[in-house]
């Protein structure tokens, strides 16, 4: 069976070169494929086969021949995704959307871009600069994560709460389909309701329906002015419970991002910095736009009212924040860690950071959470000592249960178990916590319509 | 076969009435249901058979027998529709969500309300007002039409280039399926992606995939201060250009809106006014929110050197000009008159108006036309005088020709033949030009999948 697989791929391969189609045979050069950043592996391994297709035209040749082989397709963007959801077996073809990153057009007037799935994130961004525009949706990962994958996560990102995810910044795609066909779904307007949305239902679908191979997105005018407000609290408590205060007032920031006491503790450990001294939680704001002085004032007030030590940060500080918030907590040598990205309704959040010490204790783990609070999404991570003769690269069950436990609450709470991450292949048992089975019965519904021989990234997303 | 039907459909009622549910019989009663605000009949005639379910059981007890006697749903809003989207024939069932109309819940600390989709557009914004919220999409229908029917065509507005459309706005529903089964969608957090976008794929469906019998909607903080601006040009074209430098400057405002010269004809005729005295073109904005005086500083700035008169009204001028803007343009009796909305890319609404004298004189109509600027959204009016012995009722093929035509020209610029009002059965034609066959063929596989026996809104959307 295997050995009939390899063949089968080999065939494949040879094929996709004869068409003048860059591919990699499986082995230990493309190990790398068979991981994303959520998912490494304890030893390097051997990869999936890879093809790097440089047009439409190539990955409709890449798909219609593993189609027609029926080999199954793992479409994969720039592999910075967290929930296994580009990773691939032996016997499964990656189709790498690497080489695939040119930015086809900027349009101000339109005000969109044309690009290429393989364009990263911040490159779009670079390019958007000089015209005095931006592309908003900004996952963590911007740095290294591809407008491709980002479409295929809906990837989130701070700046949500105010631009919306990466669904509310796409127009139109086009699209091969599990057949090889290429499709051109929505439009170049900024409005058009001809039929489904077949956009939205592409986006976040986790490259499960068709291969996007280019993206009209929407840009936004660089804001006139942007501040930096941190905010202090004596405990994590009060500063969860304080962010209501944001919430309350007129301000809607671009920005709102929590670190918890723990998080806190981590940063300073790990950089360096003395942030503790300063309080016990942190909300960093970021405000933009017009009337940068009317939305400080009111802002800082109902931060104050709430029990902050309120500060306009100066912007080599504001700059500092920031980068210590992005770059992140860092982790200890001889710990095991999981992560999630739970979503709450914002009114919950204290709830769950009030519910953590409970979960720790029954556990025995321990769980330090930053949340893009705008939204009530939460990057929990949990944490244990390795214990002699553990596998650094196989965490205990507890660390899991933990993880469980959180996204139970988040769905007692209202809200989700992934909010930006994606399902991918990880977190497949906390969806069906969330989706009942008719929910599940209609997503199996409509795979099954658009890819009927299930060939599109099996084993991914329900 | 007629008979047979009828035999059918009171069987149904009478079933329906054993189970206290309130129905109407097909007859003159229920002409109404026989048509929409876009489909007016010249006479009265008869109309189908209506349920007026009173909870979300009483819509699955309706669906569920409808659907055991395999008769067709005609899932129905307030009937404000002008796509024909919610019109019935007698051999169908109309379940009008009229009587769904409680606002369940407004949560300000979450950002959200919660609704039945009978709830009229202005009602929840008025029941948001006082927690200081309000509910962003504002179709011009925002005073008679409902959530439910907003959300089944996906209803766009004036505030839509900032705020979004409805899409934007909702964050979960609860949908009784075909079969009558109920699944709540989506979640009560801002952000979610587990598993597809399904109340991406509902919203906008035009009842075509399920009924909403609840919707989670997101709201916004009213804006700390708004101010409208008007902008009179010399001429229809220069009006049309000048739009460009809203684009090029910094400000989004809240509401653009440009009214070509024969509609301030239109205007001034119907209304007594003489806007026409001012100038031969209007761009009519709201700016919101922070930094109110910078704002109107940048765009008036914007606006003059880009050759426009530029006021900042008094609140009382403004609200009579967004009155004269929202209550139309009147209809001269003797006319008959076609509407369409297609959307374009923005930079494009200069051709649109420029390519109207053409399609006036190879047709011999008139065209007059106000656009949601912000975001290319046109509402081309349609007329000719009604020659002796012409029916009122049904306008010359010319004026559909003509609208064809324009719908021809948004999609040869890239846009869209309706940016906000739905396919319905008005405009399947025009849709048909828009999408090509495997994106019509991907439309019947998510059909297929989600209503096999096709019994929701048969004959609507494609």
């Amino acid at each position: 069976m295997t050995i009939l697989t390899a063949d089968a791929i080999g065939t494949l391969l040879d094929a996709l070169r004869t068409e003048g189609i860059r591919v990699e045979a499986p082995g230990a050069g493309t190990a790398p494929y068979a991981h994303d950043a959520g998912t490494r592996a304890s030893a390097p391994g051997s990869g999936p086969a890879v093809a790097f297709p440089a047009s439409a035209a190539e990955v409709q040749a890449v798909v219609r021949a593993a189609a027609s082989a029926r080999i199954a397709i793992i479409p994969r963007g720039a592999g910075s995704g967290l929930s296994g959801g580009a990773v691939a077996t032996p016997d499964q073809l990656v189709v790498s959307t690497e080489r695939l990153t040119r930015i086809v057009e900027i349009a101000p007037a339109d005000e969109i871009a044309v690009v290429e799935p393989g364009v990263i994130n911040a490159d779009l961004n670079a390019a958007l600069a000089p015209y005095g525009l931006f592309y908003a949706p900004d996952p963590a990962s911007y740095a290294i994560s591809s407008i491709g994958g980002n479409i295929a996560t809906n990837a989130g990102g701070l700046r949500c709460a105010k631009y919306g995810v990466t669904r509310e910044s796409i127009l139109a795609l086009d699209v091969v389909l599990p057949d090889g066909e290429l499709v051109s779904i929505g439009h170049r307007s900024l409005k058009g309701v001809t039929g489904y949305d077949l956009v939205s239902l592409l986006t976040g679908s986790e490259g499960t329906l068709g291969i996007v191979v280019s993206a009209t997105v929407r840009t936004r005018p660089l804001p006139v002015a942007r501040r930096t407000l941190s905010a202090f609290f004596p405990s994590t408590a009060e500063g969860a419970v304080a962010l209501g205060a944001i919430t309350a007032s007129r301000v809607r920031p671009a920005v709102v991002e929590f670190l918890d006491e723990p998080s806190l503790d981590a940063i300073d450990r790990h950089s360096g910095t003395s942030l503790r001294a300063r309080g016990a939680a942190l909300v960093l704001v970021e405000l933009d736009g017009f009337g940068i002085d009317e939305q400080t004032a009111e802002l800082s007030a109902a931060l104050h009212a709430a029990g902050g030590t309120v500060t306009a940060e100066p912007e080599e500080d504001a700059a500092v924040l920031w980068e210590l918030r992005r770059s992140g907590r860092g982790l200890r040598e001889g710990e095991w860690f999981v992560g999630g990205d739970v979503a709450v309704p914002k009114s919950r959040l204290p709830e769950v950071y009030a519910a953590f010490a409970e979960i720790e204790r029954a556990r025995g783990v321990r769980i330090a959470a930053v949340a893009h609070a705008g939204d009530g999404n939460l990057h929990p991570v949990v944490t244990r000592a390795i214990p002699a003769g553990g596998d650094p690269a196989h965490p205990d069950a507890a660390l899991h249960d933990a993880l469980e436990d959180i996204a139970r609450l988040a769905l007692s709470l209202g809200g989700t178990v992934t909010g930006e991450h994606g399902v991918g292949r990880v977190k497949r048992q906390l969806a069906a916590l969330e989706l009942p089975p008719r929910v599940v019965a209609l997503h199996r519904a409509l795979k099954d319509a658009l890819d009927p021989h299930a060939l599109l990234n099996p084993g991914t997303a329900f």
